[in-house]
């Protein structure tokens, strides 16, 4: 099973650049957009745990109140999608048990079967060295959704912009968060390029490969 | 631009599990390894200061060495390869200035052009806020890395399972990486799974896409 050869792999990742201008006129089909956001939902997890929730933000007036808080980059208001991951921050019994009932449900398997699994997951994530660093841990899987939502557009021929460059509170607070057991991690435009972004034209920047790999 | 269809990728994505067996006589071919190490290579990061390692672990002592505080998940010595992930623990001025002089060389503008860009780096991940907590905004970079190199294998037809029960000091340990300015944050077996892995024919347990996504 594979849907593409290496060289095409690599020429969209090649084509691939954090776009600094989106063509704010340009949508996203309603097709290439749901396949997007399955690929959000099917994001590889620790323990299949999915300790977050995306917020795709729509409404103007909310990317406008943003942008401020996002060292002013135009990607917030500009790109057709506007993605906020959020990470839950922390993880209980009830968060484990949720995703018991959800794997009973969804394997048609009796829960009783998956105590085993169950305790391992209170064991480490919720009461043991890691549940105190749960927000950091759920921040990491969100990572991994940001890492796969790059790549899924990249393929598509979609365009994103990944924003670390905002302000968490400030987010919280305009997408009202407060309360939820979710804060702001990490931000993603998604949309077109603009056709005069200059940045598209530039070389890829990357350390040589025996740099970043190592053989032991 | 774009190399796949929606239903194409989702066809992959749906295909990738959390491959539990691997079948240790199958070797990735040369071309599909070489287009993971550069896809591994092209991961977008964090003003592009690339602040991490992968290391492929080849020697099959060390695999075995790594088994015991992996959890002993068996992915670690049977699947073709183990890239183990080392973030930078932190970020220093000659983190940012070795990124400076890369992008003179590989753009060919003079590094002074780019004197803005280097500052509003060291204010930030280097001398700012950030920079206290580098370590875990490097390990956030590599986890891009691990969700782009996992969505990436599947679009070739390779299987991945990600390793977070693993270790840490231990991998540091055996990799010999005190010293380095690198520790390990999260490993992943590539290869094939084997034919008998009955967890590749388990149904794909994830939340509703309305309790994941939420828009707003």
């Amino acid at each position: 099973m594979n849907s593409m050869t290496p060289p095409q792999l690599l020429q969209s990742l090649h084509w691939r650049y954090a776009t600094k201008a989106f063509d704010a006129t340009k949508k996203i089909p309603r097709d290439v957009w749901q396949a997007l956001e399955q690929a959000l939902v099917l994001t590889p997890t620790s323990y299949g745990l999915q300790p977050y929730q995306f917020l795709r933000v729509e409404d103007p007036a909310l990317r406008a109140a943003l942008l401020p808080h996002s060292w002013s980059q135009r990607q917030v208001v500009d790109a057709d999608q506007l993605v906020v991951f959020t990470a839950r921050t922390e993880m209980t019994e009830a968060d484990v048990d949720k995703l018991i009932r959800r794997i009973a449900e969804v394997r048609q398997v009796p829960a009783a079967a998956l105590e085993t699994y169950r305790g391992m997951m209170l064991s480490d994530i919720v009461h043991g060295p890691r549940g105190k660093k749960a927000l950091e841990w759920a921040t990491r899987q969100a990572y991994i959704a940001l890492g796969n939502l790059m790549t899924c557009a990249a393929v598509l021929g979609v365009d994103t912009c990944a924003l670390e460059g905002l302000n968490p509170l400030e987010y919280d607070r305009i997408l009202k968060l407060e309360g939820t057991g979710y804060v702001t991690v990490v931000a993603c435009a998604v949309g077109y390029r603009a056709a005069d972004d200059k940045h598209a034209g530039l070389a890829k920047v990357r350390y040589e490969m025996t740099d970043l790999i190592r053989s032991v």
